[in-house]
């Protein structure tokens, strides 16, 4: 049984609190947070705790909080015995120091309120300043995911940089198509269909091999027209940037 | 029953191909194409022709080539009693004059070969010239999906453009995010979930709501840390021109 504190009450601490608790391998001693409000649901099975200086003993803590607060939350958890790590894919390891116990258990996933995810398929990755650490982390991981990698700071920089360009500027492009959509009256619904069947197709094919459309076979005149149809300035230089990238990586095979 | 006539052996004459056999209220009467290899797979069940003088009679001419190819294979169809109609995005309905009953009958989704595709939920969009063919076509669509839309040439190309930005040019961040995880010997995999996640995300939330990320929350290091990281310059180009478009939407609300 591996005994555990989360500290942090937002997204992420909520999936691996429910995570955990599906688990008979984890005791969740305590959820720590500055929110009474947010503490309120896991107070029905779970110690809660709205001060900083009165965190449990535990063998593992983990840090779930915004990227800002990492560095502030665990300068209190200086004195623990404990393994403190954080949860996040864009601070390094080194943020914890001075605590020599330190280490990572960042689950790739993009988390939203109250939408369930398989934690299963979630990617975790992890790192430990120990070696002992790691194995703790590992059969951590191993207990609510099937996909559990090490990963250094160095490679977690990377991850979370293609990250950016998956997921968060992809989800931008999601919102010009609606937008493009509004302004003529067509529901969006109409293009989730395509939407999620891009996302799958990439699990068949790679991203080279999927590309589809005017740039990728070089149709000049539906790239004109397209230009010619958008009316935001902004949406017309990303339209001409990305049809432009397609465009050299495509020609030489056209 | 409706009988039809399929022309074209590409990915979506053989999608549609495969919807129509599922049902009992349709006879394909004839596959016509130019190749005989390809008409191979349809030769089983159905009648398939090389010669485009020798189409047969029948309910519907569903046209389903290359955009480039629509008019030259309409031009065969010219005789013909039946309703013609081609399945392409980005054709207006007048590349088929001088027909006179025309149409049509546009699936909404991305096809590859070898891979199903649930058409229940793909969105078909029809368009006649007359109004008793539009009828014919919503019975036609409805046998196979649950999402029919009548949808004019002006809307279609407005469909067309916002496609190009949620699936053509989200194929292309794929393929970028997939070039960095290479470049440092990271599993393009990893990332797979959380691609998943971002497209079945916007059912829940508008994209509006779903963004996240550095520049949704005007975190000028991270973009920083990122752009110094990023080696490609086209890649760099993108970063900054969708994370100032994503600032824009932004910074009111922040």
């Amino acid at each position: 049984m591996i005994s555990i504190v989360i500290l942090g009450t937002g997204n992420v601490a909520k999936h691996l609190y429910d995570a955990f608790s599906a688990t008979n391998q984890v005791k969740i001693l305590q959820v720590v947070g500055r929110s009474e409000d947010k503490l309120l649901v896991y107070s029905k099975h779970t110690e809660v705790c709205l001060d900083y200086g009165n965190i449990k003993e535990a063998d593992v803590y983990l840090i779930a909080v915004s990227d800002d607060a990492v560095k502030e939350v665990s300068q209190k958890l200086i004195d623990k015995k404990g393994l403190v790590v954080h949860t996040s894919g864009s601070c390094a390891l080194d943020i914890l120091t001075p605590i020599q116990r330190k280490g990572v258990f960042y689950p790739l996933q993009s988390f939203t309120k109250n939408k369930k995810v398989d934690f299963k398929e979630i990617p975790i990755c992890l790192e430990a300043a120990q070696q002992d650490d790691l194995f703790i982390l590992e059969d951590l991981a191993h207990l609510i995911s099937e996909k559990v990698f090490n990963i250094s700071s160095e490679q977690r920089k990377t991850i979370h940089l293609a990250a950016v360009f998956v997921n968060n500027f992809t989800n931008h492009l999601y919102q010009i198509g609606n937008e493009i959509c509004d302004d003529h009256n067509i529901p969006f619904e109409l293009l989730h269909p395509l939407i999620m069947e891009t996302a799958h197709k990439i699990s068949v094919l790679n991203p080279h091999e999927a590309q589809t459309g005017p740039a990728s076979r070089g149709d000049q005149i539906t790239i004109t027209n397209h230009l010619r149809l958008l009316e935001n300035k902004t949406h017309k230089e990303i339209y001409s940037l990305l049809s432009n990238s397609i465009k050299k990586d495509y020609e030489q095979e056209l």
